[in-house]
């Protein structure tokens, strides 16, 4: 497989794309990228990298940091985050209140809007919101092998004036006794870890601790069962209310964020960082979920056969 | 690995659990088996099988049955299918009539029940019940190599004594115009193939079509591309309402019954059926899931990494 | 009060109305009615009758039929009735199935299609559809002291035709073991009493037994006590989802049904009857929701002060 | 009717009563009230007014204040208000999210915690917290004819300090732009306005301006067709989720708080008080509605005949 001949060809593809989706407008900041990008980028086991199209261009993880909070939650907390949080795929939208009423305060998972709240809060523990989010970059810079990654303080400000719902689902948290912290440094926490930017290029790299490949030189953070069953997670939970759609299309754990981006884990293969920002129905990258398509399709990743 | 000894080990291990779930009581058939029973059977790529405890007594194989009728489904109709039925975990009970309601009559996919009667109805168009079946059959005893393979039928009728909520259901879907042929025929259908009977040995040789392995010399049933998709379903809605729980601990594609049967697909690697009564909260095989979790991580076989 | 006159005006304010909103479509029979027609009739308590418009017209009185139902039904089995079926508006569209998930195949009120069935169910317990069809319109001819008020059997056979939704109501509610008969036996005689044809002159006669007038020479069918409690389900979900509308707007009990017609009862004074095939958002009669409110406002009659 | 006599009967029965219900637990201020209390007071539109019990004990009002805010935002706004509440009851419980979650945060009714907090934000408009609380005490004050009524500044903050459910309330109403002001000031003047204290004898004096007693001496503070919609909205939806069955025993609109007080109107006849703290599973009075069932009853007050 001549994957640079591959990755071009899908950038190519995505760039002569008419329809690109529509850019999420909840979030000012957001609300003001150009729709016209598109990069792409995968790290393989080797520890080879390759990258397509604006892979250089830095932009905003948003959901996609909560696969990081997660893993940092998982190696504090262990298996008691899941009294708190559960690991099934919601039947609603990323922001939904509904499910929170109808289980009492436990979100289905750790990647809806609920679930990562309380991921967050229980890392928050003992810490303050500085310390937490320097944990969170240290993991993430360790993992991408790069200290330039960095918060985006005027997307965390976008964020929290515009943070209605997730102030609700956090207040709504807190009347099941599901929020320990004080919900303003867990809102302004959540606020900043989804503020976080990072390139196509970076991204890729960051996921490599997922990809659990076999004799790489990397350093582990996480151990094989933890890296299996976040991979499991993403697979069942990690595009919201489209991820059935995306592992039948796809047939690989992601995770996606409302910035447009994609990270994808081909287990003991690669980690993919895609990135378009205009978004589908599902609220996930239209042309992000198409490259992604093509390229497992062609590449013979998936993981299912 | 020896696979010989890891089932042994996991047969006698069920075998002295005393918490075994509980048997399904609402079909009274079902509710007489013995739920002492525990089995397992493993077909591999290079054409060996493997068993261990009563994986030569016959079950019911309920649920498991989606499995034939939307390969055959998805092999008549191709894609055209999705436009009556979704591919999304449903977030609700297998025989919740909620989701219907609100998605006015599109099932959110194949493996709830709703789903389950527009697959069948889509395969009995223009067909009679007699001849469905039949072909079901067919393609099962063709995949298992093994024309031993029946319907009970007093299991049939116990399904239809008690069919109320799928009868509900169907003319639900009616409603919305999403049953098209008559109601009482895809019941009947419906019921029958729920009622299929077959042993562990048999249902791990009949899931060898979703193994797609490599340089097989299995006669092949469906493409690639389709297999990939099913396998997908499988691991984002096969096990009802527990699919991200199975998922997270598994790794592995499957298909429940409450029977107490599983079908699960290691891709290219494995076929494996597991069997035992008694039920988990989920409705899914208690010691059947536990099984296969120690089936996965110690064969390695875990799609995740 | 000219009540005479205020009829007319109220008549011919309903004939000018262009905007007259839209005929049940579901039900083909009912499909056919020219929505230009406008009937209305009021009893008093005095034993006087007036009436305007098409005020001798025969329609369909569908669920409207649920008073008299609900009625004998209350005679029959006394408050025992209420184990099967709750006192409360739904919240949710008339011919929903969600309420009764959740709330486990117990009906909220017996104004929804739910509930209805319940109620007819339990009057059919030891007897044949016919004799209890016969029953429920021996009551009605006789609250309406007129002979001549028969079923449609083409409408009831359009309803059965068209009967999907109610079939699902009625084996969910099976399914919970709230249906005690012949699921066909109920649904036929539910569908046929919908189908019975009254004219507004005919209704406003049969609604005087809930009227509870002072004094009245009328013959007593049920006691004061229920009298009063049917009235207030008939405030509080007489109109399905537009209940709480119709209280606010009109400030009488009343019982709507899809063929347009609306009869309501101001207590101690008055049983109007009201005709119009057009209906609202909420399935009610749009001219005849209108015709009440003037009707109310102007006559003084609403129970709120 | 001797009402003196009556009303000492219901009094010692509620005295005598062993199952009286479990006080609200969720605000430590309210979980402290001693149970055994009882009291009930009516003013009869001749202007006399009776009592029994502890009818002279101050409690706090709740969401009986619900009644007087929602007159107040009909004064300054009139219909306009209904462009941001409903009118219908909601089948959900009092504190429910899941509505405004389906209904684009519109709540059902003004009385619902929801609703009520968007009547409170739209009398904000333009004022402060305490300008607004003034002038609902001078309406209060002035239709009870008695200045000593004030605020209780501990259950103000043990609102507060439990307020969480309320707070995501108020958030999710922002998120879709139904909380114009800012959302501490609102909640702030809600947790307030609840934390009214009356007795019994000032409740029903404060009452009578919905009475619309004909010939009454008392000064008019809202128009007769207003106090008709008033009564209409607490007749189907004052009583949360218990509003129909509060309908078929009692026949008359109410607005209850879980204080355990209830403000019952008999249009035109009398405006009736009563209080037990002790609540039923609606989160209504338990004694307090089983005394208003008996007075209606033997009182003849019922509006349904």
């Amino acid at each position: 497989m001549d994957i640079e001949n591959l990755l071009e060809r899908i950038s190519a593809a995505a760039r002569a794309e008419t329809d690109r989706g529509a850019v999420a407008d909840y979030i000012p900041e957001l609300a003001r990228i150009d729709p016209s990008q598109f990069g792409i980028s995968v790290c393989l086991a080797n520890g080879a990298q390759y990258s397509a199209g604006d892979a250089a261009t830095p932009f905003s993880i948003q959901s996609i940091s909560k696969i990081f909070s997660l893993a940092l939650a998982l190696g504090r907390l262990g298996d008691s985050l899941w009294h708190r949080v559960g690991r099934e795929p919601s039947g609603y939208a990323f922001d939904s209140i509904v499910q929170l009423e109808y289980e009492k305060g436990i979100p289905r998972n750790p990647f809806i809007n609920a679930g990562a709240l309380v991921v967050t809060d229980a890392i928050l523990a003992g810490s303050t919101p500085a310390e937490t989010l320097g944990e969170m970059l240290r993991f993430i810079r360790t993992a991408a092998d790069d200290e330039d990654i960095r918060i985006n303080e005027r997307v965390a400000r976008s964020e929290k004036a515009t943070g209605a719902r997730n102030t609700a689902l956090a207040n709504y948290l807190l009347s099941y006794g599901n929020m320990h912290s004080a919900i303003e440094l867990t809102l302004g926490t959540y606020f900043h870890q989804c503020a976080i930017e990072m390139t196509c290029e970076q991204l890729a790299r960051s996921g490599r601790f997922l990809m659990n490949a076999p004799g790489s030189s990397l350093p582990r953070l996480i151990s094989s069962a933890r890296i299996r069953r976040i991979n499991a997670l993403m697979m069942t939970c990690g595009q919201y209310n489209g991820s059935g759609d995306f592992a039948f299309r796809v047939g690989l754990p992601g995770k996606s964020g409302v910035g447009g981006g994609i990270l994808v884990i081909a287990p003991n293969r690669a980690s993919i960082a895609v990135w378009s920002p205009g978004l589908n129905s599902y609220g996930n990258s239209k042309l992000g979920t198409e490259a992604m398509e093509v390229l497992a399709r062609e590449a013979g990743w998936s993981v299912f056969g």
